[in-house]
């Protein structure tokens, strides 16, 4: 049976996943960035964002393991833009530029319909307006029989793990602290209860937790 | 110069250090032998509870960091004991038994005087009124140019962290999800910038981190 994965989805020592005021300026909240700097240090962390150099090793294991096998990604609103409300000029196609690092059929979750974005590189952005479960069933359909990756933000995440549906789990542990922003695991103790932790694996840097259904 | 260290101070993925509701039956709070089950399968925990047996490696290693050059302990009233108030009559020495594993001067902080207990084994118990710096200072001067340790609970230790007292802290991650408790690093990213990560170790059942004063 394919899988609904979530990969690189790391969290600080006080718990968060994302800062405080995302915003044009700071995709992933104040701060945010301290979660990620880790990624640009690794070889495929720079392989994604076409750069060469960066060290091999279990962080750059980790990376490269969230794009095995899958087929489609899925992600919240959040993820896709800071745009809240109605799509205005629908200019905004996304964090990433001309190229975005999916290639593959992407389903962004919104209350606001939109028609589909073809990318460059084999990036679609879908928009899907019924909900965290048909965006599901239309991501697994155009997996074609691999796996969909559940991309963010944390509200979906949050979402699809109290809803049971995330096969596995990968949340690197960054030994920083933000302070604020968007915990993720705070009152998802009841959820996580469904889900072992099969893996605990740490570099100098981060600390990789794994976790599968039980 | 001696220092104030934490050692084996563990937390959950949901941030707590304890679970909540104290009491007799539940030292560490509800679910809280959680977070201190891994211990009694090393080595060094075993030993510290009298018995044999138990793996070694880094786990171990850890439990056993924690005493090496130790001179006193210092801990808050709620780590000795769950009565609240005054002493009533006298009769609780702790969580420990007749022959607790310190072996040497405790300071217990409290509001509420105590005359000083000999146990067996060499730990003295001592009831320090007038404060956490005061309390230190008597176990420096107990430590004889040994370290000190700051054994708990929670809210001693998230103190000592704010007032930049503690020299080393060691925290274990353990993959359990408590839901409720004691939060050992929420509000504390500000304290925490005095604060460096200089170690993160993985065993399969427990991540140890380990911070030092910038």
């Amino acid at each position: 049976m394919p899988k609904l994965r979530v990969h690189n989805f790391p969290m600080s020592l006080d718990g968060y996943a994302a800062g405080p005021n995302q915003s044009v300026d700071n995709p992933l909240g104040e701060g945010g960035t301290r979660l990620h700097d880790w990624v640009f240090e690794t070889r495929a962390g720079r392989a994604m964002m076409g750069e060469d150099g960066g060290e091999e090793g279990v962080d750059s294991d980790f990376i490269a393991a969230g794009d095995v096998n899958i087929g489609a990604t899925l992600m919240g609103r959040n993820m896709f833009g800071p745009i809240r409300g109605d799509w205005g000029d629908g200019t905004w196609t996304g964090w990433w530029g001309p190229n975005p690092p999916y290639h593959h059929d992407t389903f962004v979750l919104t209350h606001h319909p939109r028609e589909s974005i073809e990318m460059e590189g084999g990036t679609t952005f879908h928009f899907v307006t019924d909900g965290l479960e048909a965006g599901l069933e239309r991501a697994f359909a155009a997996a074609n029989g691999h796996d969909v990756r559940l991309g963010g933000g944390v509200a979906t995440v949050r979402a699809a793990l109290r809803a049971g549906l995330v096969d596995e789990l990968h949340v690197p542990i960054v030994p920083v602290f933000l302070g604020a922003g968007e915990s993720l695991f705070d009152g998802m103790a009841g959820a996580m209860e469904a889900y072992e932790c099969v893996e605990l694996v740490s570099s100098p840097r981060v600390i990789h937790t794994r976790f599968t259904r039980r």
